[in-house]
């Protein structure tokens, strides 16, 4: 009988399960099977292999954003625990709760050369909030008692604000085979049943707070309400009833989950980007108040625009207490819960008149750079941009689309639209890697169907063993890879005129035929040469089962002089208007 | 003019190459922009793109312990360091020399929520042997002597016993672009010429010291020379004399590279494992002192006899001053070169009586578990192990063997045998890791041909990644992959007796077919069925250009069930002999 071993693992799966665990990403392996057992055995746990742990991770993280809610992964000692590092250090810094088990070799086998040794302490840095070096199995009550503590509080900590990764590390002897029966969780149960609950409050200011807010800002007519990545329920809702009481445009980042829903969207204002890219234009629509949620969004513009004028008061809210702050530029900082920062400031304003010219002429840029953006409809080429405005009236009702990296969030930034649809939208942009992304939005599809990906070529190759997961585990998904061969983000950057080494080094083209490993993995694969083909293909894939890719071959010379184009209309079509506006 | 960044930059580079650094693994990245610009105009550095940066810095591993020479790697900020985490682990305890060059964003751009920032400060933790944190660029005398006194300590370093990883950050502030003409050299070099040559000395003990061993070990009729992991040219030759003088058999791991070779098979003992299997056997067969070089080999029942006979006195040398004694009953520790001390020692011996029962012993043992070892010779069915035997015969002069961990380092242990060509073997057998591998052989494969790999279905899946390189850089390999569809060494652990979970977390079958995928790399894939056409392949690939993948479907119960049949063989004709010895 391996009775401390049982127990103590036991115990702590158990607790896990008690505070809202429901979902472990496994990687096989020895040092770590007293684990994988006892949550295979648990019945209220869902174990989701993953062989790779870089995608093992990244799947975790995609689970646990999509859910709101921690997910835990498992590994053996060794490399193992070292392939996590991406996933935990885009979950730390996008705020994603993860708890990461890792079986490790006890003291007496460390860093003298044994097997599948490496320094597991810390390993993780200050990229995990917390780090706990466990104890050897035992199964006194004060032992399970302080298994199951550890348990709940990783939990806790991960859910507490900001959001994000916590690590266990936990030192196994051999034998490693638990002696698990039905009997053990009641006899867990009888010995030590759940021990803690954590409420987690949420951080409000005082009356007298809001009211100094709202007289600073009630008789500045120009503000912007600034939204990056964001993604809390309620949170739409709120924020559209502060600027319609503060007749305050909304610049809504994709990730702000404002673009879509059934939220007014009189407010929304989607092509900042496009429109601030005229430093002319930018200069006469610069606000004297910035009140700014979530993340810093994707647009360089704006961030532009924030750093350069210091004058304008920005007021940074974050409800989890972090320094989202690139600008240096922030007049305030607020720890407030968002939503309810929203509501309680809406609730003080008094009506503010009726018309307000400023958030007209908002609305007005909004819409002339709208119309020249969608003309982009009318394109028979591949273009890239178009792939999102395609989706907005592609995608089905309660869809979540998943953005890659690098080109992709760019895009959708200029081109996904404001609609009446529950789409919710998500994308890796804490440290904004290309890396994993496959497996983010499989993990995410766990959670909601259908799930669609829109990735590039580099990317999708830098998580190609992601798709093994849709294989194995028979997922639902449609993966929209935009191939332009190689690094098209870098055709907009000054190094694209470095002709000499620019293919070599930037470039990076692959020659890439996706189709056979697409095929590997079981997936339905359509190359797509014009529009009807694609909405003929995206319709199909989230209307059926499995994982189907669709790509899309581009080429990056002509998506650059595109973009560059549509950029000049927009900003001489608003100089127009501003021209015209001024004569008036 | 960026000529801060430029010349900065351009003399670090400079710097390296004086010391020695030839080679460079880039992934390509905007941040890293200057030294990926300066390193390829510099005429005497090949720069190597990898895209997928674990496979990056796992290329560089491979490549560096081929040259036994610092091989240098270079990515973006952001995740594509944390990318890099595993190939450094690995590094670090197999003592690799790597220097890791990771771009940054500058100070007033960390934690503040910028993209792509993350906190790269000491972020492989204990995993590297020296961090720094650079200054920003400057072109002052001093900042450039400083930042070319920096290469030569990184590479210093690297290369200083016990050689291994170091990373050099660098905070870079936009624009990205040096300006760099033929004319930098020359101004550089004006500026401030080679700045410092290291020497590295070798530790070696005093006469007296030696002449004190050889006169402990020199009654001492039963010896063991036990060799792991340890490729240092020289080394054979030097322990071969050092056992002939002691007359002690050479218990050698197939990393010790004394398998092959053209020095004197005569004390070679290839077969302790299979035959210390037997602890009935093995303590008839215990010796009084071990002299043990290099890692501890793969073998388990070795690792456990040294455990378990403390009385055994246990000489560790390393060269260069590590810990790697996990059995805790080593009596002796002993820095020194491992080739000067087997020639200095084997110096002092006076000729030892001709004969040694004990040798003989050891010698007619060994030869009875290889026969029936290599019965297997004549087996028709697709058995793993035989692959070695094969590879004995089958693998040209000179060639790379690069061993798969798990099963085929085991398998290579029990199966491949003394042989006289010029084999080099290599595996990645300080953390174990089944990640990476692929990449670690291609990375050996620019310095060593014909390279063959020999490789497991999960550990080829784990970095399937690394097949672009061969693509893009058109490298020949040939990967021989042994596809049981799982995790085969499962199947000989106590695991293996869980049957209702053992497939779903350890066997964890994929199903996969490689051939779609080596198509997508342009690689030439064989599935062979019987053991001609494996010979066929081989030899036809070893001698062609280009990536082979030629792959065997074996069974993993039938595997494990011909293992231990042939131990058991083993033993029963080991036992028979110790009898027969016995009573005579």
């Amino acid at each position: 009988m391996n009775n401390d071993l049982t127990l103590y693992v036991a115990a702590f799966v158990d607790e896990l399960v008690k505070v809202g665990v429901q979902d472990v990403v496994v990687s096989p392996g020895s040092r770590s099977t007293p684990f994988a057992i006892v949550m295979a055995e648990h019945p209220a746990i869902n174990v989701h292999m993953n062989i790779d742990e870089r995608s093992a991770s990244f799947f975790a993280l995609g689970m646990a954003k999509a859910k709101r809610k921690p997910v835990a992964l498992l590994c053996t000692s060794g490399t193992a625990v070292a392939n996590y590092l991406p996933a935990i250090v885009e979950a730390y810094y996008s705020r994603v709760p993860l708890i990461v088990l890792t079986a490790d070799r006890p003291h007496e086998l460390r860093d003298v050369g044994a097997p599948q040794a490496i320094d597991q302490i810390h390993i993780y840095g200050k990229h995990v909030k917390w780090f706990v070096e466990m104890a050897l199995p035992e199964s006194s009550n004060e032992m399970l008692r302080y298994v199951r503590m550890m348990a709940a509080r990783a939990a806790a900590v991960a859910m507490t604000a900001p959001q994000g990764p916590v690590h266990l590390n936990f030192p196994l002897r051999e034998p490693l085979m638990p002696t698990i029966t039905e009997q053990t969780w009641s006899q867990i149960e009888a010995k030590e049943p759940s021990y803690i609950h954590v409420t987690i409050g949420k951080k409000t200011l005082e009356d007298e707070q809001f009211r100094q807010l709202y007289e600073q800002l009630a008789h500045v007519e120009k503000g912007w309400i600034v939204c990056g990545d964001i993604d809390k329920p309620g949170f739409a809702e709120a924020v559209t009833k502060l600027a319609e009481a503060l007749h305050y445009p909304i610049l809504a980042d994709p990730l702000s989950q404002l673009r879509s829903g059934t939220h007014t969207k009189d407010y929304i204002v989607e092509s900042y980007d496009a429109i601030l890219k005229d430093e002319t234009i930018a200069k006469i629509l610069l606000p004297d108040v910035v009140i700014r949620f979530g993340s810093m969004p994707v647009s360089k513009p704006l961030l532009m625009i924030l750093k350069r004028h210091p004058s304008i008061a920005q007021i940074v809210v974050d409800g989890e207490s972090g320094w989202r702050e690139p600008t240096y530029t922030a007049s305030q900082m607020i720890y407030c819960d968002e939503t309810e920062f929203c509501s309680r400031l809406a609730q003080f304003s008094t009506p503010l008149p009726r018309k307000s010219e400023w958030a007209e002429t908002w609305r007005y840029v909004n819409k002339i750079a709208k119309e020249v953006l969608l003309e982009v409809k009318k394109e028979n080429a591949l273009f890239e941009g178009k792939v999102f405005i395609e989706l907005t009236e592609l995608l089905p009702e309660q869809s979540l689309l998943f953005v890659g990296n690098s080109m992709p969030i760019r895009d959708a930034d200029t081109f996904f639209m404001a609609n009446g649809k529950q789409i919710r939208v998500m994308a890796n942009r804490g440290a904004n890697g290309i890396d994993g992304i496959v497996s983010s939005a499989l993990g995410a599809s766990v959670v909601a169907e259908p799930l669609v990906l829109v990735i590039g070529d580099l990317s999708f190759y830098h998580d190609l063993n992601g798709l093994l997961a849709a294989k194995l585990h028979r997922l639902n998904a449609t993966i929209i890879v935009i191939n332009n061969n190689g690094g098209g983000i870098f055709s907009f950057l000054p190094q694209a005129k470095h002709k000499k080494h620019f293919e070599t080094l930037f470039g990076t083209p692959t020659d890439l035929q996706f189709e056979h490993v697409v095929r590997m993995y079981d997936g339905d694969y359509q190359n797509v040469t014009a529009w009807d083909e694609f909405r003929y293909y995206v319709k199909r894939s989230t209307e059926s089962e499995g994982l189907h890719v669709i790509e899309l071959r581009t080429s990056r010379e002509e998506n650059v002089a595109k973009h560059r184009f549509l950029w000049d209309r927009v900003s001489q079509e608003i100089r127009k208007f501003l021209k015209k506006r001024r004569t008036q």
